[in-house]
């Protein structure tokens, strides 16, 4: 049964993701559409690569992602289908899908331009459901991406910046990049990055400032901090995340996407 | 694979959705669940209506739609089952289908009075999951309609006001009906109802007035406003709505269900 | 075709929820997952419960219900599988479960040890993702419980306090245990106790009282009340609700969760 992995800022109040499913169903009925999450932030293309890259790997092979962020629906940015080792990408090329790609690699990007995949009648301001679900559900069903239109170099896709914190000899400076529902705060520094920074460091400790916060050490789990204190561990995705254990860092500490944490050697000036 | 598809105003934060998909697969396994939107403000008819009318048609052939914004649960509001050509819809008589009945005609309704088909105990506060689910799987497996209670007229059936803008020669008024995530305000202004009265106008321009912001042209998509523009356009649906580029017609103009916008000729007194 | 039934405190604006559905998708292809709600406020564990309870009765024979709300995440708290006559349960063991047992009675409860059914990499914060959704996934591949680690007593389990309200023989104290979409109270005074005890009280009547109203009959459906009147009803799951009729008694009345309904006889001192 093929998988369709739905991604959108569409929110749930009105029908635009029930109608791209009716749209794939009508399609391919035997597809199975899985929601990642349709509470991306309106327009927020970052947090919807964000949300992608996170969450990808744990699909199962062959599973086509259905990704909408799209302030630039109806103009000039190309609709594209990228076909990974594993993976299909449906969606804008406006950099939704640059941090997994960069990572996952591609064997082939097209632009989307054969009609013959895409709803009759194509609206100017809902390719969701006119194009970007009906190819998606033609993709699930089987058809290669080469039938969707020319080739296009890997190189001309749009980019976003790199999903990694700033890292200088003496100072790291990461930025939060997601507050979860929790109210977590999640940052752009991966685990490795830091590693390999704090070996640098050699003997010397370390400490990171956020929001008149101070952290010297980076737990395993919420529980080892005692109830409603702020803590730094490595997420489930590898990222750096400032949290209150059963509270909020959003609430708690006034953090919020955007602000940067800082991280020094204590001997540092 | 027959789809069901979910219509209601139950939100997000209960059980009452959950339940309703245990039960649809208890009877009809084989049934796939698409949820339209539960987030239809609570007890809203024509909120419920409105976006059954925008979803219908982009489902298979086949589609169970099980509708409920019910603020008359268990008095004597009738529960119906309607089938029309290519659809089945379930749900309460009090308007919710009317919209889609009075566009896509009705082959037959009923109304529902058979208790095979209902679950053993029916409660008067839930009968989403008590009637209205188990009647929309069983359909989903193939049940007629005329197994569910005796057929009544359509004429009989609870009517809302035409989904359509007081047109008149010199002035169009139309209502704003429902305000999108994006905070687009989408009016009841009909795309083809529109360009008959422009057609009628004949050399004369028109201008359109809402919340202090005076339109004289319909653009074709988003991005050909500039960034916090405000712009008019007919949407997916065809009906005309009102903007604000990557911005919220509902937030920088303060634009809510229920205002009017009013389009008249330039040289109108 | 196998059901997996989601609850969990995850909210929808994260890939949380998604993501252990791909992973459920990548090992038991043929399941259907089903969300009961994410919506349990965090950490809520007894608010989690009352959901479970709610609603599982309405699922098929031989549903899987994957539920985490999840404090203790990476510390000490138990990760188990129950098997009752008709269900199983996967999660966390910290009362979440406990209402439901207590009623459906368990022929087994596992502690998950054998990691051959986790992901390869357990993280130490989202085990949803790395032991539990691939633990339902294979339960609804059929593996039996015994196969996920040692029996545990039934005994030693985390316990909730019992879902029923405080019972006196000239007084009933209800807690609102739930406050739903549409304002509805619903508290932990079942209707069977509440029968039991007015059958007590003999020919006396009673009154109830909460936030400065006085009810003194129980309707049957909320259109029974005159628009806008507050009322008391059993509702579908049998639990006594305060609503208000085409209102909310939260925002009418301002109730919230946890604020207590009293009921005594008229001639009470």
């Amino acid at each position: 049964m093929p998988v369709v992995a739905l991604l959108t800022d569409f929110g749930d109040r009105d029908i635009y993701v029930g109608v791209m499913k009716g749209v794939i169903a009508q399609i391919c009925p035997q597809a199975q559409t899985i929601d990642l999450t349709h509470q991306v932030a309106p327009y927020d293309i970052s947090g919807g690569a964000l949300a992608l890259w996170g969450a990808y790997r744990y699909f199962p092979r062959g599973t086509v992602f259905c990704c909408i962020v799209d302030p630039g629906v109806g103009s000039q940015r190309r609709p594209i289908a990228v076909q990974s080792r594993d993976y299909c990408f449906v969606g804008p090329d406006n950099g939704l899908f640059w941090w997994v790609l960069d990572e996952e690699g591609c064997e082939k990007v097209v632009e989307i331009q054969n009609k013959v995949y895409w709803l009759p009648i194509v609206s100017r301001t809902f390719h969701g459901r006119d194009i970007f679900a009906p190819i998606a559900a033609h993709l699930a069903k089987g058809i290669p991406v080469d039938d969707l239109g020319p080739e296009i170099e890997k190189e001309s896709l749009h980019r976003l910046p790199p999903l990694r914190a700033l890292i200088g000899k003496e100072q790291i400076v990461a930025e939060v990049v997601h507050i979860d529902r929790f109210g977590n705060a999640i940052t752009n520094l991966r685990e490795e990055d830091f590693a390999d920074w704090v070996q640098e460091l050699g003997w010397r400790s370390w400490q990171a400032r956020i929001a008149g916060v101070t952290f010297s050490e980076i737990l395993s789990y919420y529980g080892e901090a005692k109830k409603g204190e702020p803590l730094l561990l490595f997420n489930s995705f590898g990222l750096l995340e400032i949290a209150v254990r059963e509270g909020s860092a959003q609430k708690d500490l006034g953090i919020e996407k955007g602000r940067f944490i800082e991280i020094v050697p204590v001997d540092y000036p």
